[in-house]
Parts: structure tokens; sequence; C-alpha cells
């Protein structure tokens, strides 16, 4: 919110050349921040009004508004990310599959949790009123885009689908890494709107870091989804608590995922675990927040093979563009601080002199416990880096694995029958179960599929709640509880009506019914 | 945490006579606290091996337990908060339903959320792992007991219950009001806990007020549930807060409960509507969290016989012996400095000169919108005190509303014909349900049903977060969710072994399936 009207530009950058392509528009002021926050507010009675079934064909229609600008919209995300067209164009089918799912999630009803005691003037340990609850929206969400997901967690992204697909009008602070991108997607989204019958306002957008504190404290504003870095992400938590009425922060920061491989799935795996992790690390520039950035190896010939064929597999990789020039020196000076640390060692980089390339970094198990200073490695580098530790024995592996910081993932590597609660493979998943949201065996913990049963999300700083960014579930974050006592019928919410109009399941006197 | 010897005893207070009864026990000091939370987190294995089954069983037990010294503990308690033997006895078998009640929460399974999606390689957008996620305890749970519920929210109470069901060890911070209430309490939930084949440090329990914010701030708890005042519960919440791995922190502070009468209402009833606010606000010395602290009653001359009946019922009513010194003074300071105020009067009082007699206040709705300084009408004051404001239309009514802070409960009384959408009456409860947590139609808010469809909890300041306190759901608030990614069988949880041998609600690649 700089007076200054040199700085208030907001530039689209080509990601490979560094130059500015156009000028996408300007940083939002206080007084225009607090005029889209109200118009998207003002949404908030039509959204609810429209119902699951208005909202799912909302969300729908945005899906093929999208569509219709696919390659349009994958050609400028390109050209602001360099993360590749085809790569985008995975992104663009999974954030238009996304605002399908959630209409299905939406119309599906489960999440309202729709519960139905009905009176009972017998009821133990008192007489009971008839009590019904179900969900209804929190109101406005803020949605700050993250840098490497300019379709899929950006501004027609999970957090924007799930919180429209909730009846609550969605207000981004869109990434500077793209704006361009978000702009068009915006207007995408607005003309989806109009298109079913509702406001444009639904969804608002504004530019700045300034902008983006503002509206975590905007009055109106009832909850945040983020995802971005662990320092911006605990600032803008800060900002939420310390409201005169706090609100919910759904924050993603970072996340090191460690991958441990045992013993004997370096005796069995070796070569095609160095293979497979050499791709995963370094998958989309290493700029996954689920990116395995703490690989745990067996000491000896198995572990040293693993290591070999993970240099090899790296050796012939260029460094590749990073997302944003801010990005790339982040990531340099995270390179540079941990080279620097006592007992640790490159063993393979990238090819060509690229400050950016790809590294395989690595040290032991007993120097990090016994050495403070090289905490540094259990933390994110957001980045094509992997540490790579080697532990002597089980003993080693749990006491680093119990000072790496909360991870969305935990992956374990384990021999081909090598399972069964006595088996150290089922101890280490035990371990990462404890520290993480998902436990992986035997693959990589990039990529995260939508479906009913994902969970994206993991103790703090890997997420700021218990709840999930991706999935079913993440519609539940942008809702909060109501329950009608003696109501008459005709005040209740459809999904609370006797006779059940939108099928969806329920809870009646303590049963679970289905279809009713 | 004082180190002078004379300060750090715990005594229990008679609260009608206000002399020192015996001592309890000591203030908690820094180095006790930890070893408190250091023994019931070591028992989080133990309470998850015992699973739905084996944790039920020991709610059951308490159940039972709390029953055998029924009669002393109620005794105990009328002794320390002078709330009568009738309530106590009904606070006790809450207590005891709510054990049990848990019990049945916990093997339904339901809370869960047990979702399984099987590996697709033909799934859109791109083949999919097999993903399964259920809940897992959050770990270390702080509870901080209530003054005015001695059994049914403290030691024994709901959050414990919840919280112990979901596989989370619990350390109370007791009440000072009731500490030899608690302490037995503590005895009967540890003998059933080693009855049960579990540790007795499944529940620990500290003294302090100081000990009280070391224990938001202890590196092993994981959550907190309190249920207090707005200024001890925004304390706590801002330390949990600001932790260097902030905790969810289930406060339930405030409330001030508006009740709504709607001109046909007080047309059709205004003398039962009087009797029955004035016995809602006075019972249990209105130290109710639920207790009807605003009241909107139409100007006119159904509103002025409303207003003659519920005087009419207060004048007989003698002051409460409240639960504590310290209850009392900001009682008595909260009725002063209302009375205070430009335009409020005083329309009834209870018999007798004490300071804490029942109190009927009235004002009009136009003077709280014009004067900043009432605001301080639409805070809680603990105790047997009711704001009667008279409102002249639907839009003055409407116009106070808007002001009053996030509630528990809304209460609206309508018509006997008063219903539909186009009425005055759902017009009001829409209004209360933007506000408020439960919609109460034609009733008053005290007296809480725990039920499968309760919520308990509302807007900032009346709760911290969108969980429920009471009801089935209070459960979630101690979870967070794991999945699994192609995990062998024999290291899923039993909620989400193929065969389903817990008999658990599940949703199977995307259908949701009861009994399977």
């Amino acid at each position: 919110m700089s007076s200054d009207p040199e700085n208030t530009d907001i530039w689209s950058v080509d990601a490979r050349t560094g130059g500015r392509v156009e000028r996408v528009g300007s940083v939002t002021t206080a007084q225009e921040l607090r005029a889209v926050v109200r118009a998207a507010a003002s949404t908030g009675p039509q959204l609810q009004a429209a119902g699951l079934a208005g909202r799912a064909r909302f969300l729908r229609t945005a899906a093929d508004r999208l569509e219709e600008d696919a390659e349009e919209i994958v050609a400028l995300a390109d050209r602001e990310t360099a993360l590749g067209e085809s790569r985008l164009r995975a992104e663009m089918a999974r954030t238009t599959f996304q605002l399908r799912f959630m209409a299905e999630v939406a119309e599906d009803g489960a999440w309202l949790d729709a519960t139905i005691d009905h009176a009972d003037p017998a009821a133990a340990p008192a007489p009971r009123p008839d009590v019904r609850r179900s969900q209804v929206p929190l109101g406005p969400v803020a949605v700050f885009a993250a840098s490497n997901f300019p379709l899929a967690f950006s501004v027609a992204g999970g957090d924007t689908a799930s919180a429209l697909a909730a009846g609550c009008p969605v207000i981004v602070k869109a990434h500077p890494g793209h704006p361009a991108t978000s702009q068009r997607c915006l207007v995408a989204l607005r003309e989806a709107a109009t298109r079913s019958g509702l406001s444009a306002h639904v969804v608002g957008m504004v530019h700045g870091l300034a902008a983006g504190l503002e509206l975590v404290r905007d009055p109106l504003v009832r909850a945040v989804g983020f995802t971005g870095s662990t320092v911006g992400g605990r600032a803008l938590f800060d900002a939420a608590a310390a409201r005169a009425d706090p609100i919910p922060f759904f924050g993603e920061l970072g996340s090191v995922n460690p991958l441990v491989v045992t013993p004997i799935a370096a005796l069995e795996r070796a070569g095609a675990i160095g293979a497979g992790l050499a791709a995963s690390f370094t998958l989309g520039g290493g700029q996954f927040c689920t990116k395995p950035g703490l690989v745990l190896v067996p000491a000896g010939a198995d572990g040293d093979r693993l290591r070999a064929a993970l240099a090899a597999s790296v050796a012939p990789l260029p460094a590749p563009v990073m997302l944003t020039s801010g990005i790339r020196q982040a990531f340099v000076a995270g390179l540079e601080a941990r080279m620097a640390l006592p007992g640790v060692s490159v063993v393979a980089r990238g090819v060509g002199d690229d400050a950016a390339s790809p590294r395989v970094m690595f040290t032991k198990a007993m120097d990090i416990i016994d050495e403070e200073r090289l905490a540094l490695l259990l933390e994110e580098d957001f980045g094509p880096v992997v540490i790579v530790v080697e532990y002597a024995d089980e003993a080693e592996l749990t006491a680093v694995l119990s000072l790496v910081p909360g991870s969305l993932t935990g992956t374990v590597h384990s021999g081909s029958n090598e399972h069964g609660p006595d088996s150290m493979a089922h101890r280490v998943a035990v371990v990462l179960a404890a520290r993480s949201g998902r436990v992986v065996w035997n693959g990589y913990p990039t990529g995260v599929a939508v479906t009913w049963a994902m969970h994206h999300g993991g103790p703090y700083p890997s997420s700021t709640s218990t709840a999930t960014s991706v999935g079913a579930a993440a519609i539940r974050r942008w809702t909060r509880t109501v329950c009608w006592q003696d109501a008459p019928a005709a005040s209740l919410p459809a999904e609370l009506q006797e006779d059940n109009p939108l099928g969806v399941p329920r809870r009646i006197n303590g049963k679970l019914v289905v279809s009713d």
C-alpha cells in the first residue's frame, strides 16, 4: 500500500528471461481492498441460497470455462513460471478435476454432518428437546495463492474450490510470480459465476504484500487459506491470531518430507530407489511442498550403491529455471548455508556450473544428533536439493527422525517381504505417522492425488491446523456448526428437514442413515 | 509457581461461609508440572493400543467408579460451590451419562472418518495409489476446569471424556473454586484407569494460575480445552498461538445469549415468558455460560406486561451464594458499571439488600445504538442479571442484534402461528444463526442436552474455535488425520483394514457404507 506511484505496478515477468512482459495491474490500496472484501461479502447470502446444487453447478461451469481458455492460460503460466507446458497442462487438468470433484463433494452432503435428535421427554439423564445440527459457511475467505502451482493452488485452485463449495465468497491474494495467469483465471471464474446466475464478486482478488496482511486483518474476513513459506505463513498466522476476533488460519508452510530406506530395501533396490529419488526431488525444479528433502539410508555397501545411483541420475540434470528470482536467491543461499556446515559434503550436482544446479548433499546421522547447527538440514530448502543422511542402526535413524519438524509426508522404502508389526519398516512407519500427515510406502511423496481419502497437511510447521488442503475433507475448513432447537419445519435448512429433500447422509437419533 | 511457602497451599473453601475447610495440596511447581505432563504423555501409546473398545471400557468404568462415590462427591461439591445438592446430583448424573455417551461415540467410530480409495491406474486426472485415511489422537491435552460445573465441565467432565475417548492423555488444570471435589474425581478416574488395565497417569492434575500458563506452553501438550472467562481464556489462547509450534485452543469464553421476543409472542405469552426468563437467568445463581443476559422485547403494552411479569417473578428471589468470592466481586462490579450507564435503570431486584441480589435492568434499543458506552450491556456479566432492551420496530431490533458479540446461543420467542420464511420470527432466527451456535425456539438456552446433534460453541468470543465442547462431535477436537499410501495390510490401523474388523462406517471409493 505504497503511496509511491513508481512502486505500485504489478508486472508479469518472464521467468526465463527475467524481463517484464506486461503490466497486469497495480498494488491494491487499503481503500480498494475494503471495497473488494465488501463486494465479496455481499455475495454470501446468494451463495448460501444457491444451495448445494447451485454451487455445484457454478463449480462445474468454472471448470468448463477454464477449459475454454486452457491453452492460453497454460502458455501464460509457462511464461510466468517456466514450469513447462506439459506439466502445466497436467496441472490444468488437475485444477478442472478439482473443481468438479468439489462439486461432487458438495452435493454428496456428508460434510454437512447433518444430525437430528428428536425430542424425547423420557431421555436420560434429562428430557431433551428436538435438536438438529449441520454446517454453515464461515463467511468471506482469504486465499493466498502459491508460487509453485499457478493453477491448482492459486486463483481457481483447491482452496477457492472448497471455500466456494462450502458457500464462502473468496478473496484471493494473487502470487506476484504469476499475476497475468491469476488475472486470467479470475476472469474465467467470474464469467462462470455470472453464467451460473451468481454475482461476479463471489471471487475477488488483491495484489501486494501489505494488502495480504490487511486482508487477514479485515473484520469481514472469516478464515484464511495459505500455501507458502514458513516465514511468510507464520507472520500471517500471527496476524490472524492477534485479531480482536481471531480467525482460523489454514496454512501450509514448509516441509522436509523425510524418506527412509531400510537396509533390506537398500539391499534389494538401491539402484531403483536412487533413480526414483532423483526424479522426485528435482520434479518441477524441486519446487514441490512434498519434495523429499531428507533421505535416510543405511551405512554400508547397499547405502553406498543407492547414493551412487542417485548421483548418477542427478549428474546429467541441468539447473532448472526457477519460479522467480527471489525463490532462486533463497534456494542458492540455502545451499550455501548447508554446504558450510561441518561434516556436510556435496556428493553430486547436476550438469553445468549454475548456482541453482540440482544438488545431493551428504552427512552422517551421528553428526546431526551431536551438532546442533546441523538442525538446518532438517528444514526445507525450496528447490532441487536432497540431504542424504547415513544411519548406522535403527537407534540412530529414530534419533534423527525425532528431530525432524512436522512434515506433510513421511516415506518408507521397505524390503519385499518386510512387513508386519515386527518389521523395521513398520516401526519406521509408526514414527513417521507421529510426525507427518501422510505415510507413503515404497513410493515418492511428490504427487498428491485429489481423492476422498487424501490428506495434505501435517504437524507444525507443515500445517498451522489439523485440516487438509487437498481432497474431499478440505471443504470442512470453511464451515462452522449451527444447531437448531425446537425450530419449526419451515425454518430448518433443507438438510435437516424431516423428509431429507437433499438426500444427504444423516444421523437420526444416533443411527447413521445413508439414504432415507 | 511461587517460591513463598506461605502462598503455595491449595485450600478447599466453604462457599457459604468463606472459611477454609481443608488443605488439598499445593500449587504445582514448574518441576512438578513437567513430571505430571511427562507421565501423562508416556501413557499415549497404551491409550492408543487400547483401541476403541478398550477406551470405551475405561470410560464406562470411570462412570461406575464415580457413582460409587457419588453422594460424597456431591456433598463436597456443594460445600465448595453452594450450588445445592439436587442440582449437583443432576450434574453427577449428567457427568456419568457423558462418560458413557463418549464410550458409545468412540465405539461407533464415525468420528474416525475412515476413508479408503483403492488404487486405480485408470483414474482421472492421473493414476492413483491406494490411499486410506483416519484420525489419530493429537497427544496430551490440557483441560481447564470450569468454576460453574464442578463435575460436568471439570476433572471428569466433557473435555476429559472426549479427549480420553479419542486416545489423548489429559492433564487437568483444577479450578481453585473446588479443589477437594477435583481431587476426589481425579482419584476416581485414576482408579478406573487401573481397573481397566491402564496407567493411572492417563489423567494428571495441576494447581495454580502459573502452572496453567506453563501447561499451555509445555512442548508435550498438543491441544487445550478451556471453559472460563473471556479475559483468562484470551490470555491462554494467545499463549497457545505464540508457541514455537502453535497448538489448537478450544476455548469457551463469555457469551451474552440474546433472547428475542416478537410482538406476537409478547401479545400471546407475556406472563409465561416473563416467568420463564426469571427462572432461566437466575438458574444456578445466574452462573451459566448459556444464561440469557440480553432480552429484546417490543415497546408497548405487551412488552410492559412481560417486564412486569419478569419483575414479579424476580422480586421474591434471594441473592444466591455465588461460586467464589472473586466471582461475586466481579459480578457486583459488573452490576455497578452497568447501573452507572446513561439511560439504564433497574426495574426489579430480588428480595433483601444483598449486593448480589438478582437484578433486571432496562434500556431502549435506540440508546444502545446511539451510545457507544452502552456496548457494555452486550457483554456477559456472570451472575443473576438480565438486561431488558425495548425495541420500537424490527429495524431497531436487527440493529441491536448486529452489535451483539458472538454467542453460544440465540433464542427467539414467536407467536403460535408465526413461522415460515416470511415471518419476523424466521428473520430473527436467521440473524441469530449468523451470530451464535445454537438457535432456540420458544425455550430458554440454559440446559444443554448431551446428544449426537448438540452444538455448544459459537463465534468469538463465545468460542475460540469452530468446535463444540458438548455432544458427540466434541471428540473430533482431539484428533488429526493421517493417511496411508500403499501401506501393507498389517501396518494399517484396524479401521482401515479391508475387512473392517471394527465395523465402523467408512467411505470406500467415494461411497459411504454404514455396515460392511
